[in-house]
């Protein structure tokens, strides 16, 4: 859209000039115009306020923007106290009206997500290089907790496969669970502990916005190359690999999976293969069909059955296969003492958790809105956030990692018919009585089976459907997803999701450093000025040149814009003289999506307003929004502009200029 | 804004329900509104255009805003020769018209600049840790190499007091002077070479708009700093003291001078004190008087005079006071020998030479601007970089350390009337002869003149006057400047821009973040909508809720104008059930504003339309821009809107919509 197609752009195309009339003076336009004598408005300024008030107001919208001291207002203190326990324990919402209707929809729910949890919850716990039972330990006091401070009726909580994969990749690169186990448990639950203060102080410090920073975008590109990683990392297990990478970028996975061929164990892979099979046949029938939910939710745990069965009935046979072992039956120990607050690891505790814990909020928060919003009610980011943070350190306190809501089991747990959190009570209990009584029969479970599960869980993550859709939208959003998708797979976890975020944010500084300006016409008949370049029934106002600029007004693009005004107004010159059309005499600026200005924005429109006037030609500001009109009223720059140097539309700009054009004698 | 007042934002002050008529019926408000029956115009997408055709457009934008190479268009082949020489070597336009009468006012004009640069160049070369012949070098070669490149003819080059200060202290912190003279002289020319190349780099890249991000209120707060800091240094020149830091934050510099006080030197600080207080005065009445400008210039040259006679005088008597000393005859030796590619500082002097670059650049480029407006022509920032960068690499060469154009020597040309850069060349030809002749005079010039010069230079960067204004007409922009300021002065001169910056862009992103959102009524009579608050003229549409987003809708705030959007609802049905009016029929979404959409902000729209269409409500768009219309159309939002859910603008929505109520039953 340069050089030889500046005209193009400039009217809407070259033929225009051809099909369309121009009217040759204002004279003529304003006949055809059948508008009574123009009235104008005056430009109003925002109420007036003091900068403490502008100050609360601007601090209300950031952290309160959804009001929520709002219902405590004209309420008597008691009712005030009941809605404030509401408020901070979600369960006195429901736990009033709950009856046994509820609460066997909710028995169904939680035993089905049980039945997913309990394999997913050792599988999930080998990704994050902990023990099997930590899963399980995992998913039975969080669900217990959440049911207590959680919000949503439909969140699954447990372990979740990015947030295990990212502390196994960020720990396992420093630490490594075999040489040193003790260690490596300290810093799991201490980046656990810290990933609950930082999602709890997000919640209390009301700043949830700064998840929204992760962008959809991103994360389609940061699940799809962690699900690659992570499935090609299950290769180890589904080959019988001994000797593996615990690094997480593509190259050295691919390495050991090749440089290895020596040890992979046939037996091992014919069984992998078939139960990966299996599940992932299990998957497909129920996402063909969402009645079969129960076929996909139900295939984990009957596979590990299966499997376990198969590999102890033929344990002499199969030597090659490694099975989980003996796991301790009993409840979560506390894990408090285990908490490692000082030392050279600390900082690695600490940056891990802050990691897993955004992403695991990012995870929860995202499933909880999903599900309220299918079911039509609200659940309140910054209060899920407390819960998922209290969560994870009452969990780092009872030997649990990072838990949050998982979007898999969420969506069984909604789909068998759970109604409010009571499922996650019955998740929990099933839970319990797994460690109580059942440890023993994990025995002899293949890990093949975990590597199984796994694929099949997090193959869901790559959804090239939404990259595809990105590219048809948004470029610059593909381009964020992409770099995230290759960011992860070949540098790291936190390194892939700084560079999208950094491309999200460098997208929002381009639109405001380079925005969008347009040559404005009228569409006859109306009040509506639009772009000439879009609107091919609009028309160009003789004398007049009217420039629209499609953003705020700031340091980062002041100067541009002052370079791209006098360019609108070069070239309009060029055209006019070209066409022997009527002088330009008056250019308008439209400021209706001008949204802010700053100090710099101002001296450019002052700068442009000297300019013009030193070239003898008016210039006048239509529509500036209410901050804007403050500012320049602040920086007593309205004043130069003079009683007729604003109006509040463009419509009222033209038809009182003009007319003041007519009463006077042409120049 | 919150609470109480809620209702005071919504509507425009609580007063205003019982001093306007609302109506009651959208019926009888369509009886008010004496319109023709109800024209709707089709929303337009922009012109189609390819992936490419609009990458290319977005790119010409970014890189070629003023579209260079439009005057080498429709030209023959030796007019564009001659054009690309204009281009790149702006001597060849003013050259061939160079006559007798504008040599004359140069000549004098160089003269002018002449007396004060080398006064200033000694002392600024000190501010470096430099030695003084350093100064007079830098303001020999770089003007000669800038009046061939330079496309501003106001700007007098030279060393300038910021960059030195930066120079001295980036270095000096590493590296002593006198230590390691000749370490610190080899970093200085790298530093200096990858200035010049960082900023021919931006300007061969056209990538100009990297200085915008230092923001006018970024400038004012680190100046500011700066020259506290500075004025602060040269207490060690003005008290005689021998040991002083080598650091540049307040503290340490403030200990320095206290700590010492057994060496301060009462000869030494009546000397300095005498000719600071003749140095200000001379600025005081240059100030007051336009035209007395040749006092202030004319004034460090005459201390510098009449301090030297002084102390040569009476040298036996005044053994306390420090000269400059022995200073070599002749021209500027070669230094490309000398400049420094590999090794440990290597990084240091990068990096030192980005930030003095950058800085530099700032100053030339403003400076250059500041006198363009002036006389009222143009000056090419992307041209104005590669002069000044080639002109530092040439520097770097001829042992010349960081030049740029400077604001006070450039104003005294201005003043002094010079029309061309050939006032550059006098100076040039001025400062040879005194490299040639006449260094053995400076031999008993007292240093302690040399701290007077300089405080008198930068005490006119305090501009409280605009950091005023910046409180005045924007509190972040003041905000900004304080970052600067107090980051200067307590932690270091690029952390305190880094942050100075930071804080801009932050602003930015809260802009985006957290947009304005208003409800808008109709101006009677017309077909504006504006804002309910603001405008106490406007009124609500009954059974309309009329919502305008002044800002993009984006990842990072399509959350909060979800939960925003629906808050709005709440907020008028409460308020209608309060006041018995007429129920909530139709939310149109006002999106003149909204200047860009990405895929997170599509969902949101459907999201917000999907809510609605639970709770009956009809959703409609009015007027979304070029861009953001594409984007609806290609994610196929825009079908589930169906035919009358966009409209051209609000007030042919409210027509069509209140019209096809009226012609079907009241429900």
């Amino acid at each position: 859209m340069v050089g030889n197609s500046n005209r193009v752009e400039h009217y809407g195309g070259t033929e225009r000039s051809t099909n369309i009339t121009i009217f040759s003076s204002e004279s003529e336009y304003m006949d055809a115009m059948s508008q009574p004598p123009p009235e104008v408005h005056k430009v109003c300024l925002p109420p007036s306020t003091t900068t403490f008030q502008k100050l609360r107001h601007r601090l209300s919208e950031i952290f309160f923007p959804d009001a929520p001291l709002d219902r405590f207002k004209n309420q008597t203190w008691f009712r005030k106290f009941i809605l404030g326990l509401q408020f901070f324990f979600p369960i006195f919402v429901w736990a009033p009206n709950y009856n046994l209707k509820l609460l066997q929809s909710d028995v169904v729910s939680g035993l089905t997500i049980a039945s997913l949890a309990i394999p997913q919850g050792i599988s999930y716990a080998k990704l994050a290089n902990l023990p099997p039972i930590v899963g399980l330990y995992s998913s039975f006091v969080p669900p217990l907790i959440y049911s207590v401070l959680g919000s949503s009726r439909h969140l699954a909580v447990g372990p979740v496969s990015i947030a295990s994969l990212v502390m196994g990749t960020m720990l396992g690169e420093e630490v490594s669970y075999t040489d040193q186990p003790i260690l490596y448990l300290q810093l799991a639950f201490t980046a656990t502990f810290f990933a609950g203060v930082f999602q709890a102080a997000l919640g209390l410090l009301r700043l949830g916005f700064v998840i929204d920073f992760l962008s959809k975008a991103t994360l389609v590109g940061f699940m799809a190359g962690a699900a690659i990683i992570v499935s090609l990392q299950q290769l180890k297990g589904l080959l019988g690999i001994v000797h593996f990478t615990n690094k997480m970028q593509i190259v050295p996975v691919l390495t050991s999976v090749f440089q290895r061929t020596d040890e992979w164990s046939w037996q091992t892979i014919v069984l992998g293969a078939s139960f990966l099979l299996l599940l992932l046949t299990a998957r497909k029938v129920s996402m063909r069909n969402k009645k079969l939910f129960w076929v996909s939710a139900a295939a984990p745990l009957t596979s590990v059955i299966l499997s376990t069965l198969i590999v102890f009935c033929l344990k002499s046979k199969l030597p090659m296969v490694k099975t989980i072992g003996h796991l301790p039956k009993g409840l979560n120990p506390p894990s408090s003492n285990m908490l490692y607050f000082q030392g050279s690891y600390l900082g690695l505790a600490l940056k891990t958790g802050i990691v897993t814990g955004i992403l695991s909020l990012t995870e929860g928060i995202a499933v909880g809105r999903t599900f309220a919003s299918l079911r039509n009610y609200q659940v309140d980011g910054n209060q899920e956030m407390m819960a998922i943070g209290f969560m994870n350190m009452a969990g780092s306190c009872s030997s649990c990692y990072v838990t949050t809501g998982s979007f898999s089991r969420s969506a069984v747990n909604y789909n068998a018919g759970a109604q409010t959190v009571v499922s996650n009570i019955i998740l929990s209990a099933t839970v319990l009585i797994t460690l109580l009584f059942l440890m023993p029969l994990f025995h002899y479970t293949p890990n093949v089976i975990l590597g199984a599960i796994i694929i099949t869980a997090v193959i869901g993550l790559i959804d090239y459907e939404a990259a595809l859709k990105l590219w048809k939208v948004d470029k610059i959003d593909f381009f964020t997803c992409l770099s995230s998708f290759f960011g992860v797979l070949f540098i790291s976890v936190p390194l892939g999701l700084a560079i999208a975020v950094g491309v999200s944010v460098f997208k929002i500084l381009l639109h405001v450093t380079r925005p969008n300006t347009a040559a404005l016409g009228n569409i006859p008949g109306t009040h509506i000025y639009q772009s000439l370049r879009r609107y091919r029934e609009s028309q160009r106002v003789p004398s007049f040149l009217i420039v629209a600029v499609e953003a705020p007004i700031y340091f980062a693009n002041s100067t541009y814009l002052q370079e791209r005004m006098l360019r609108w107004i070069r070239e309009e010159e060029e055209w006019i003289s070209a066409n022997n059309e009527s002088t330009l005499k008056c250019v308008i600026l439209d400021m209706t999506a001008i949204t802010a200005i700053d100090t710099s924005g101002i001296d450019t429109i002052c700068e442009v307003r000297k300019m013009l006037e030193k070239r003898s030609l008016q210039f006048v500001l239509a529509n500036p929004a209410g901050n804007v009109m403050e500012k320049l009223h602040n920086s007593n720059v309205l004043e130069s502009f003079g009683v007729n140097g604003l109006y509040l539309s463009v419509n009222e700009a033209v038809n009182d200029i003009s007319s003041s054009w007519k009463s006077q004698p042409f120049p």
